[in-house]
């Protein structure tokens, strides 16, 4: 386990927050500049582990909010970030003595991270998804009963917007159109919570995580396998995802995107370079469904990431390209996700997908495609 | 001069705020009714001269924002309005020693005169526009130097949005949105101010003048004359307002609305009784142009109102309907909205009318048409 992100964390955590990211959260290509400038600045972060929070710290989400085909050319900075942490601190009268990611997937990884080194407070070993998600309200913060407002957003021009909201639905309604005006993307504090909260309600060790499955991708770790190869058998080794797996491997042949209302929809279509499979990805920021040969095989809340078949490093939806030669990487949800009341929250009627959750293994079992195999 | 707002003064402040309201600034029967409940219940509310508030004074705004199509069927409670005042007032850490209208216009004259009953708190006697104006950052507040931010929004579900922004245009581009996810209306504080502020700032004696206006059309003065004559009486009796004129008369033949961003935007056409004259009268909430024989007669910040020809009470544009026999009202705007700056913000081209402002004064000299007379 490593006790703190320094320099050499930043790279392995950018890569695993890209797959953790499921396509979605921003690149965290930006996101770890930012990290570097201000770790090389500040010094390293150090680790908290969910479970050593004592019941009265005081834990501040530092967060993006926006469309990540924006956030690519509309950088963050540490000020707005600390505008929008400080502008919650003084509305709640109670300073941060913690940082916590709300999700680990993407560049809302790397940004509480900078802004933890910036202000010298330890970040947490956890988040509130244990991936990514497109909306605000989809964390296992909100299923156990942590609100998200108040909650603010800060923009580049020194705007501040203070949201005191009934529920978690309510605040992502109300701030959404607020992103949308502050240029589609906006720097964010919510699920302002006490120690105790978090002990409770974070998915735990996702940060280390990341950086595991940064370093397989890598090849500092599981160095005698392919990258595809090291990449499934790290998650295979983390028992917050349990199960992993290549779904198809192919080339996309289509892409279509349309950013709308802040968000990023479309889907993603990738045909075998040898015979006949076809593969299709539906996303909303986040890759939401995997359906091989017409077959569905992975749904939300489980993990769905398409990455380089060569590197094994996460393709976020705003960079997928005709032509790239891909495999889709398919992994079980933390526990946290799949319990009946997450499953209202963040399964797939939460995103109009007309059908109950199944897991990936019930998935898989009852499919009878063969993938095609790994690396062609 | 009177010196408080008792139940006499509800009708004649509600009737002179649907002239002052130029069509727009929501319904001021709506809020005439929580007006006379507040002050039955509470007792007459002090009404406070501009000039006699003393450097230290604490003015807070109490408003609706919204489209006033909606304002009709959705009510608003004084817990909404005093939710988004003490919102503001806990943010600033300054409690209101006095209300003031942000525009004299409609449902938001009525409005603050209910809540500072509920507050015991004086009203005082003026307003951000001697009028009534779709935007936000259209205010004599604004154009001296008040900032419109920290602003408070609140809605009836308990939900309250504060806003720091860095202008009042970005105040309004920031909170409009905001009001079309609460409903399309909402209850707002805004332009907090010191008296020293509110002295330099407001437009004085517009609450006095409304209540002036309602009597001339209730017929309790000027008794002698004919309902437009007696509103015509005391528009020119009004320093204020100094000029005032019938521009036409007519029947209602054609009226194009639509509700879209959060405002009403439409036409209104009026023809002749006797005759082939044509008058149209442009809008956003508000009337902006009025237009005779294809002649430009009257235009915003001029006050324009289209009153019913028989009685002289103002139809707001919501209300607009084929077949309504009508007179259309012109009057000055208040010295306060026709400066340079304050025409940048307010005038013409803010509306997206590609003309300078000239004042009723000089559209009437060079125009050549006569209007055809009024109650015909």
């Amino acid at each position: 386990m490593i006790s703190e992100i320094g320099l050499d964390e930043i790279e392995p955590l950018a890569i695993g927050s890209a797959f953790l990211g499921t396509g979605g959260g921003g690149d965290p290509y930006l996101g770890s500049l930012l990290c570097r400038e201000a770790i090389a600045r500040y010094g390293p972060v150090q680790l908290q582990d969910v479970a050593s929070l004592t019941d009265t710290d005081a834990v501040f989400v530092a967060a993006a909010m926006g469309a990540p085909t924006v956030m690519i050319e509309k950088l963050f900075s540490l000020e707005d970030q600390d505008r929008a942490v400080r502008a919650l601190e003084n509305h709640l009268s109670r300073p941060a003595t913690a940082i916590i990611s709300a999700e680990i997937g993407g560049c809302n990884s790397m940004m509480p991270v900078a802004y933890a080194a910036m202000r010298g407070l330890p970040i947490v070993d956890g988040d509130g998804m244990g991936r990514a998600f497109p909306q605000l309200q989809m964390t296992s913060f909100n299923v156990n009963g942590v609100a998200a407002a108040p909650m603010t957003l800060a923009d580049e021009h020194g705007n501040v917007v203070l949201f005191e909201a009934v529920d978690g639905k309510k605040a992502e309604d109300l701030a959404r159109p607020v992103v949308a005006v502050m240029g589609a993307s906006g720097c964010m504090s919510c699920y302002p919570m006490t120690g105790l909260q978090a002990r409770a309600a974070a998915v735990p060790s996702t940060l280390s995580a990341a950086v595991a499955i940064g370093r397989a991708v890598m090849g500092t770790s599981f160095v005698e396998h392919p990258p595809v190869e090291r990449l499934l058998a790290a998650l295979c080794n983390l028992t917050l995802y349990r199960e992993a797996r290549c779904l198809f491997s192919g080339k996309i042949t289509s892409v279509e995107r349309m950013t709308r209302d802040g968000w990023v929809f479309g889907t993603c279509q990738i045909s075998a370079i040898e015979g006949c499979g076809k593969a299709v990805v539906s996303f909303q920021n986040e890759n939401l469904t995997a359906t091989i040969d017409g077959e569905l095989r992975c749904m939300v809340p489980d993990l769905i990431t398409i990455v380089d078949a060569e590197t094994a490093h996460a393709i976020p939806t705003e960079r997928l390209a005709y032509g790239q030669r891909v495999a889709i990487i398919a992994c079980s949800a933390p526990p946290q996700l799949a319990s009946m009341a997450a499953l209202k929250v963040m399964g797939p009627r939460a995103f109009g997908i007309d059908r109950d959750f199944q897991s990936l293994t019930e998935l898989t079992r009852t499919s009878g495609t063969i993938p095609e195999g790994v690396g062609k």
